[in-house]
């Protein structure tokens, strides 16, 4: 069975609070919800955590070393600012799926560049709530084919 | 019942051939059938199709309209230059995908603009096949929960 | 009495249903009417054409030479990528108005960039249907001033 | 009847005398001339102005105002130069067209971007003194349209 | 006996018409005549093909693998456009040798960018037809070097 | 009776030490006491904050919610890093107006770009302990104004 | 008794008509009657004057020397373009605000460079007529606290 | 005998009195005296003008068209900003000298960019008083170097 | 007797586990006994701390001031993104050498730039633990001389 | 018979010895045998010197003016910094072909600017060894077709 | 009496040869004579020296410590790209005059930059032979009044 | 035992003399005599020279090939403008410390770029003459690790 950490960075407590024209109106507690009916589902074990500080994103990322499998994780905000994060990922090497609830891509010039992409093995952006459903899919895909391979 | 156009971009009919340390061994035939598989599973209609003329995709984009619900697209190099591709998808409204099979925010910097990110719905990256196994999850849950809305 | 070719560039057969906020309601059938009236007023012959592919688009250029005696285009997407249609205006040496429906230096960056300006005549933009029947108007001044010159 | 403003812009008072082999060897004069036989014709009014001055040209934007019905403007240096004479288009919110004598986007970089072009209705360059006429050809036409509308 | 494909891209077919003071008098059919003197003296099969069409280009690329042994392209406009060329050639993995008949290096700024020159063998600029035939020589003696090491 | 918040960012715990001769010798209870001044003068309740993390000032920003009417803020060196704080600005949607003791326009180019600017009310720089003043003024006007409209 | 010199730049006499989503409804008039109002309150005096012409303001601001205490100056849209205005108010070494209706920062990116910021003494922007109110306070304790020592 | 305008643009009336440390303390006035001493050992006739106003020096520079041999400029601040005055010295193609009393290029960045440079003769920076004296000797020079060839 | 503060930057708490072919095989621990036992040796204090936690090294650097006599700092990650770090280092004004295990000048472009150096005594960078070691050697010989001049 | 300076820019006598991986392993001794040999075969003259002093490959050039006919030039790594060699190449008005060993298009960015290429007839870049003996055959050619036209 | 050093870069030595339509006609040999008569005039001594060496230049530059009063260098290439002059000129801290034949700034992007301005007392360009004539009458004058001040 | 060759860049030669604020009062000899003083400590051989000319240095570093075990360099104005140099050091292989008087990362702009970093061992800057014992330290102490690995 694969344990999966799953981390959101700063701001990600507003949600359905926080313009929901841009990042809809479900909760983080919906969120975290369909994430674990998936991962009953496919018999995995989901462990959700919320952060506003970079440093103790850092930590968490450094402490998921030999307790998870693989991390999901939605940086927000330190997406494009916080190279410390990417670091970390780096340091541990556990494989690792970037997701954004909106599509990035389609908005400010300062959030279309993603200091963490480059150590991720993917990014699922643009679809609500069901980017993190995706994720958790995609992390346990690639676990199963790693392990076989 | 659902219809979903996927459109592969050039160079993608020489897959399992074209520099498998990046782009993995699977090759298109194996990409559309496990999209298949997964289309029967959700009872949806799955069509795809390759082309490596800009102009050809251009025009399948556009007499998708009125034929299909949803679009799966990777436009491969495609993606980074072309801004016929990018329109054709905006004259069409139709809600749209992007899925590349490599990571390509960790590659050349000329593979990290993409035309086609401003008009899609979202984008699945990373992944090999299952990028686009994900991607057919994604499109049809948006298709759902918008006719429902 | 002189030929005019007009070529229409990609997605401008979806006229009237692409974007009509941006690109006003009429077809290309009526655009095309609009530059026969005034084609008939003004003894001149015009044929005009579309096409989704920049490599036809440059064949149609290159087949103008000794057949047309000048050239509107309106090369929409492919005004801001496509080297390929400069080089063959050059190489023909028709003389060339350059069209926009809209004002394309009100819009996004990237189309604030027309690799075909340098090579043409002039250039008329904004103006909706009425920018190719000032285009037509523009051309034939324009040959008629150098007939007799 | 529709009063339409020409404004003139710095330098183009020595037409004929400057550059002749840019800008042509026809008089200010002979322009307004040009713009004056269309008017009768099309039985509008039109009135032209000259100055070097950026302030002087707000000015006389803004005391159109009320009085004028459509603005043709030729920006010559202060084109990009001048969010003030921008400014003062965006705040009178007079239909106006951007005219240029010579082609502006085949020249030197500093003359490839234009301040103006973003608030204008279209502009029209490289045409000589028939940029003017069919500066007038465009606006008469757009308030038509806008009168019927 | 070698097998090399010649690639001549758009526009090339009006050589001889197409700015004889960039491009050189001669002709697409003496410059293949000039290639097929030399393969006969070096006892190599040439075969030579132009295309307008981008994609069309890509696919005969991808037609090459197993049947030629090494490529000499003159992608001309898209040799600064296209990414699809390039990973064309990266797919095929063919030795390909990049030729100009002008010095590109020495013109308009935006033909200073190869997205080509990253994965050919070499390149060759600014010979005329000469260019070509130095181009036939330069594959020869890497795959004859190939051969032996 | 509004209340407000007022937020230091880091390093301004040190003010009358740091650099005296950029930014004065005033220290913050000597600014927290000039603003409680006013605050009774204008019958407002002000509420004064340091800290030195990014995450914590996050935090702050989103408890305001329902507890604050307006916010001041002077984010110092996070003006011109943290994304995430201006995210924090944006979700609550209090009326927050932006405060420097220096003239940050006039000091090194790092120090010219904000990511608060774009989701402030307004900015005050360049007057020291005023600076703080006059924002609070800034702000109970700003609220006046919106509860009687 | 202080004596403040309050220069208006170009399109501000239109305040009240032009784009009053942007800019506000209320008249140059009214801006200098609230500031009359203040100035009356803390016993100055403020003379106010508008141009449209960069260099007027350049020789008022020149006039200014040994005639008035101290400047306020909205240079509207001189304030990304003007030099001429910037070395005005360095050579008569008059402490000056710098101030804006709307606030400048989350505007085009043209807006965001300011000539004048670096030889001001502070900025007020983004208050409506409230930015002037809050510009004079700030002069008048700058004024005073330089007298004091 | 040679008849030479000198004309001296914004600011530079302050003289004396504006920054003495970047400037030096001699004043317009005599500046002139030093022009006029030379100009009656050399008998050539020398008239000096001072503007605030861009559109002013754009008009004296038409109007020496026909009554002066050359042209002295220390255009100020328009050197960097100005493309109406750039265009007059084209236009009246009168040999013209650029003359700066500091070193531009040894201070801010966007003093080290001059639009007047590509259409003058020559430019003589940095010697204060004395970069007067000579550019009339450097003009005097031409004109009778070129009246002999 | 000197006292010297250490602080190493986020996730230096991993060395010897992070990419040990970027960074080595050594831990933390090991670092800190080799400054240690020079430490002794030179008869000075060494006190070394870690953080993952931008705010918490600037509230570290803060306390410094009074209790330390110099500082060592490898900022990691925080080299490259934080200005917090930088105003705490000009704030306490202590003299501080900026440490790095790796040579930074030879990796990806964002590591390149260093917020710290500008207000460092100077770097050392490239030597593994002995950067460190290097480094107090370099701030004892300081203070030793500044202690004597 | 022909003459031809072949010059080697700086470190290329080191070849055979510097990073093999990128260079090959021939020595400059064997490059410039192979020249010989082809330069008996065609009946030229060929001189090959080497200097790792910027200022000495200048002045071979311009001693070249009148004793050679042409010039093969590897600038090596003065092919991205010196202006002056291209000056020098410029002033003697040699037809001059530009010679890289390896594709310095493909390796770092400070590698793909040439100041050389402008001033060159032509280059060939990354054929090793036979780079050079295609340059002589290249610049042979281009003497023979000169004289006789 | 004054002794000033007058220093040729890199290809002067070719002057009447090279390129002629830029910097004409004339030789280094009649440039030194024209300085040569005016320093009898003046009752000064001029010494000349040319280098194509970067740091031969370097050496002389150094060696004029003590032995010259001034110095009048062009130069040339190096202006754009030498640092080590540049350091060189402000280690000796003679006052040195920059001087170009030809006006720099109306040639190519790359001789805009003079790295040698920013240590200069002034500079002279585009004078041909009498922008030294000039720098000599600069220098004398500068050193006069340093004297007398 | 270790031999080590120190090469001095530029203008170093002058130190004691040059810029004593920036770069100290101490001289070239007493920077050998000190590195002198630690070799003999260390029982290592250490052998200096400088040179202004990059050539020469170019040539030293490919001579100590063979005849040293490691590189101590300060280039000077080279660090910024030498692709030779560093061409050089990638060639010969030796580890190589780069050393800096002065901070350069806190100086202008074109100082903090350095074509050397990407190849050296390590960088030491800011530390005057100890920033060379320093570098001794750190290249014996490299060697002795590599010996023993």
């Amino acid at each position: 069975m694969f344990h999966i950490l799953v981390l959101h960075g700063p701001n990600l407590n507003l949600l359905g609070v926080r313009e929901p024209d841009v990042y809809g109106s479900c909760t983080l507690a919906s969120i975290n919800a369909a994430m674990e009916k998936l991962a009953q589902e496919l018999t995995v074990q989901v462990e959700s955590k919320q952060s506003n500080l970079e440093g103790e994103l850092v930590t968490w990322i450094q402490e998921a070393r030999g307790r998870f499998d693989g991390l999901v994780i939605n940086p927000a905000a330190y997406t494009h600012t916080s190279i410390a994060i990417r670091d970390a990922i780096s340091a541990v090497a556990l494989p690792t799926v970037e997701v954004h609830l909106s599509n990035v891509y389609g908005r400010e010039t300062f959030r279309q560049q993603s200091f963490i992409a480059g150590v991720a093995l993917g990014q699922i952006a643009g679809f609500g709530v069901n980017s993190y459903v995706l994720a958790i899919r995609a992390l346990i895909e690639h676990l199963q084919t790693s392990m076989h391979s």
